[in-house]
């Protein structure tokens, strides 16, 4: 058994999604020195954008100014980001977008990935999102898969079975997440917010979303065993596995 | 914040359970050196004693049996045991139940707490038990719920929220027991094994759960993210959550 | 393997329960020439008799008024019936109900249990009924249970484990009751209602439950295979299995 | 009411899942006299033959290969076997696929059909299958739907309404799958493991489909009712109904 | 806050179950001089049309006649009613189909939506209708989303973001379809009659579904509080929300 | 049908549970000029009251406070209040406590139930108290079903089938909780503010149930169809029917 370098790859249907949602996760990982990388498919250009389009704007300049948003709240958060530009509202699935999706995954060799829950009535890219990354994580695992551009993978390029965790969705009880992970974020806040601050269309999402992290950060203390001292200031994501936990200590 | 013992909880409905279905978790956590006390509600003198009473045995010799072997079980696991004898078939929940079993968390200071599941349309002494170890679970952790001696606890002795693992029934799927939790047992699996052998009543079973060791153990493997070097003889136990898993980092 | 005499145990909360809801597979089952029981745990008497208490009666009255009902629709059914006079509004479930329940199934010896869902937000009595009948079908399986006089149960007179269907509340979707078992009752119908008109206080339930079995019997042939022909009027009942189906054919 | 021929019809997404998750089924049924025919939409040429890819083989040889164990398998469970080479990893839906199943359906006039669960989030082929499966049958059934030829069906050529059952998956519970089907594969096992014994890449399957079997065997045996005198070896198999059981007998 | 049209758009897979399963809402709108709109996604001239294929007559031919009939139920409802004319067996989602559907929502502007359950093992094309309502509703409301022809629109023509309800499917249990809504239609059932009566090939429906209001008509009396006094013939439809209800008081 | 008197009664498991999760729905009904009844089965003298017994108080002491602070909290929101004082942590359940609800919702008369929902992991009082407030509903509903004095109740005392809704736990999707109803409370926050601030020691909680208020709110317009006109200063609360709805128009 050798060693594995850990990679954080998040999966995001929209340019925003993956800080608002997941952003204490990635600050986390890389505060602790790990690669992580971010793929939105899409830049919300046309169903997360409407101030820019009652202000008039063209398609291309509301993704171009989405683009820019995600790279500096990326660059906040100390990841990678790459965009797929597969359009959104809606995001459609397509073998082609999996293909792509696919190569992302035998390049990144992610040991955790994030991504939306596979449930959303409010939202359909979001679902659309999650079932192409968990398409795309076990077509990457067949060595009878080919890459897209028609190479085969080696022992070396397919990846393994790396866990999935759902991040929130904006009405969590509405699209049947159950949080069965709560990620304490407190020391990875700050770098959240500045991600936040990033996204200046938003703006009333700022303390939407401190709101929630310390609402989720209460729940972090509630349910933490009595080994854990836990400050009053604990900061929260919430988390759903999509595979059973494999462990070999139960706590 | 300082550093807590861990200590392992297992409550047990009848003398053999804890045996067949926590006995990886439990030896892998004595082989760390942590402590681990399991507390059965019964012998299961009525309800799972059926070739003893065809043999003519009576109560009280089938109740010193069946603690005899759990005692041995035990032993080779590594854990201490106790014995409430609260009867079985019905094992009835009663007010003063779960006030000794309030002295018992409050004693034992657990990190960690095993029982059954809640649902198990072919046991309801299994659900019984673990309805009153969540209960007592919740009252140990309040300062003004008074110990079964009229005394009042203290800082010190109330206890945290420790998580709690519901282990495998019988038939899993008929009691809405959906794994999220996979443990790798294989380093425990020889102790398991020979606490197993301690019930030569039940010697059928031995088979049965080793098969099923490997069952999950494949699981195990099956669900391993490419940071686990696991061998072909990967050995499991099954796990699901009651609270959500609290953590700094996804895994 | 001998040859098993079937018989029917129905557990029914109130006096009428049984005929509203099982009437046909009661009627089909001593058709066949099989014996049928009906256990009634109340008379209804308190909960399920309001037009007697307006008209004055008194509560003596009332349970004579309702044996003698549900005496007449047991005969017109072909069934045995007795009466635990536990009462109802509520049933109270107790340790020594469940032991007469479990001299019932060892001396009826059934191979097949009908009783009501577990989940029933209009009428707490059916789901103490049927907690009661699990309970104690669980109980007489055990050979270290004794019988209620004390005395233990043989090799013979233990009960294997027969097969439990949960009957039709009255509103369905709301009791989380989905059909897997849609019974042709057609043969039977006529029977089942001669027991409905056995129940004169509750006339306008004849016609309702006489849709019902339109409704359920068009299900009947929606569901049906190519191998049945069934006749337009076909009438049905719906069920719901507790335990996995066993077979040696798939049909 | 003519008597119909029992015909079972299975549709599998690749070339082995029908020998390890229904094997038992089809050779009981071939046993009895009654015809079945497997329906593999692919071979599994990508997803499930990776010894295969790293001995260098072509996808046109390993096509061969599976073809030629699957033929073998069928022919040791005594059933018929015919391949729509649809592709995998993954098995896309298209019209025309629904088509040619809906043809399969016409021409074999199933009693009986097995396909794999509707939710499986280690395989998305599977569910693939059974959507397929699913739309067919239904398609099938009306009149108004051409055939692939685009000549139209008779009153004799659609179909009725056969049951549909969902064979096991690999792990059950992370599907959703709960049995509420268990079948007595007892005297069917022998030619199951023959089958087996004709996918020799997958040789360590051998076994732990074997375990499978004495696991549900077992079960088999704890919710036989006691008119069912079973031996102690009892294997079996767990199936899932998707449409409610039509039945003139509850038992 | 200006008043505000109420309109109700009904999206039917087939032409005749917004008669079967929403008359009764739909009358009960027009009968308060609210407009009502009735989308016919198709003629369910393939799957829905038996007696007509049998009576040799062509495609055209039949979707005329279906056209025609539900022209004069939706007259008799005070509908206006219109015609995609998809094709049904399948009904086939696709982006076209959707986009002519977001064009319908911001013409209409509903503030009520009525359409299939999401889930139906029995009809594919009532859950592919349900999802195409659902995604252009979502589609409509965001002003980067181009109408149909390419232009975009306006502040006044994107929509809010009306309540959907969906409507009782055939078979309710086996769809997961739990009401959460009973309607009462007693004054408007007259015109529900009226409608099914212009649907002569499903006569034997007339009846069927006149029962079934009297049988949700119960329930509505069974739930009411007691500030509603309901007549004896109280007739009921059913539906579920798909999204939380929004209101200023709890009744 | 005669006019009938709106009454709000909210069955509360502690003194302070009906201020933070329906203080809300409370101040709305008597702004209204509705009459409001809280009924608290327990002071929460044990369980929620750690800051007292930290504080040497005697149990009476804390009973006492507990009460004062309950009263003042309701006298803000405008509604009536009594204490069963049953006992809390666990707060058991009995006939007599049950028969003492009867006799409040015959008194009471009321058209809207609020309680807690019937599962939550971190406090069993919480169901306790929601069962013994639906099980007193049903049989309130009952003529033969007396009053705790032993006389009969009359047509006119005996209640109807008020609506029932359930009020948030601390961790809803812990619980369960899924909102099927949003609550508008803007207009009534200040009042459920002040009664807040009667909790002294409580303090953390006014922000934090404040907040949720907000967020709740949010819900509340994403949820609102076009005919509602909300300020984005919104604030919310969340309900969970338990029975179905029952309206004369779908909105």
């Amino acid at each position: 058994m050798t060693a594995v370098t850990p990679a954080l790859l998040v999966v995001s249907a929209h340019a925003g999604d993956f800080v608002w949602r997941a952003g204490g996760a990635i600050a986390a990982a890389t505060m602790r020195g790990e690669r992580a990388t971010v793929v939105c498919l899409s830049f919300g250009e046309r169903g997360e954008s409407a101030s820019q389009w009652l202000a008039g704007k063209s398609l291309e300049e509301i993704k171009e100014i989405r683009r820019a948003e995600a790279e500096a709240a990326a660059s906040a958060l100390g990841a990678d980001i790459e965009f797929l530009d597969l359009g959104d509202y809606p995001l459609r699935e397509s073998p082609e977008a999996v293909a792509r999706l696919v190569d992302v995954y035998r390049r990144v060799q992610p040991t955790v990935v994030l991504t939306h829950p596979l449930h959303d009535p409010y939202n359909g890219d979001h679902p659309a999102a999650a079932r192409m990354a968990l398409e795309a994580r076990v077509l990457a695992q067949a060595i009878g898969v080919a890459n897209s551009d028609g190479s085969f993978p080696t022992k070396e390029t397919i990846i393994g079975a790396p866990p999935v965790f759902f991040f929130e969705p904006h009405q969590p009880e509405q699209c049947g997440f159950v949080p069965d992970v709560l990620l304490d974020i407190t020391a990875a806040f700050d770098k959240k917010r500045q991600a936040m601050e990033c996204l200046p269309a938003q703006k009333h999402m700022w303390s939407y979303y401190s709101d929630l992290a310390v609402r989720r950060g209460v729940q972090v203390k509630r349910n933490a065993g009595p080994n854990l001292g836990l400050a009053h200031d604990t900061m929260g994501e919430a988390y759903m596995r999509y595979f059973p936990q494999v462990t070999g200590v139960l706590e």
